[in-house]
């Protein structure tokens, strides 16, 4: 299904993962075309990583799988927002619901996020 | 202020602006870090323009700015979420309330969106 145009970003498009139930948006990421495809034909979401160069079931190795309830393309068809039942209750890899919980303000960082799960427990001090 | 990494994508991040309100998924850019800084310092957004190679203030030419509300940063600092009151109602050139008004199922594309204006009366035909 060729809705999406993976030219502008060799091969990649941004794909934003938001709870379908809260509106909370849970992270960011890419994907190529087989990621595009995968996702639609399995209803799970799946990205393309960049650091380890290899297509990415979110959720592979932490459980934390999404399962898509919404799929939309932007109007210039270069972006996903996939509307997810996030597994496990934690998008991030840190153990935070979602990746998004440093807010920036007046110079400086600060933490806001509700904290799932401790990496070092989940992952045995790997994370 | 240094808690992005533009290294990854030469130069830029993607950022996405929320409706700080509904929750709603305006648009996804991208910021290069002056696009960054101009935001931050006039709390109004400002992405990257890739088709123009130019520092876009969004609703420079619509009308239609964004004023930050929130600015967070994802995890490994390579993706923004801002949470912005968006002007004049409407983010997306065609005249909808999001870019994302286009829902992928069962092989389709259906429109779901708010039409807040219609371009050719906005632009002149130009959109």
């Amino acid at each position: 299904m060729t809705v999406l145009d993976f030219s502008k970003l060799d091969g990649l498009v941004p794909a934003v993962a938001q709870d379908w139930e809260t509106g909370e948006v849970l992270m960011v990421a890419f994907m190529n075309s087989e990621a595009w495809e995968r996702t639609l034909s399995t209803g799970l979401m799946h990205y393309w990583s960049r650091s380890r160069r290899a297509l990415w079931k979110k959720g592979e190795s932490s459980g934390n799988a999404q399962e898509v309830r919404e799929l939309r393309v932007d109007c210039d068809g270069d972006s996903v927002l996939a509307k997810v039942r996030q597994i496990g209750g934690a998008a991030c890899h840190t153990g935070y619901r979602s990746c998004f919980h440093r807010v920036v303000e007046g110079g400086a960082v600060r933490l806001d996020g509700v904290k799932v799960f401790d990496p070092a427990e989940k992952y045995g001090g790997k994370a």
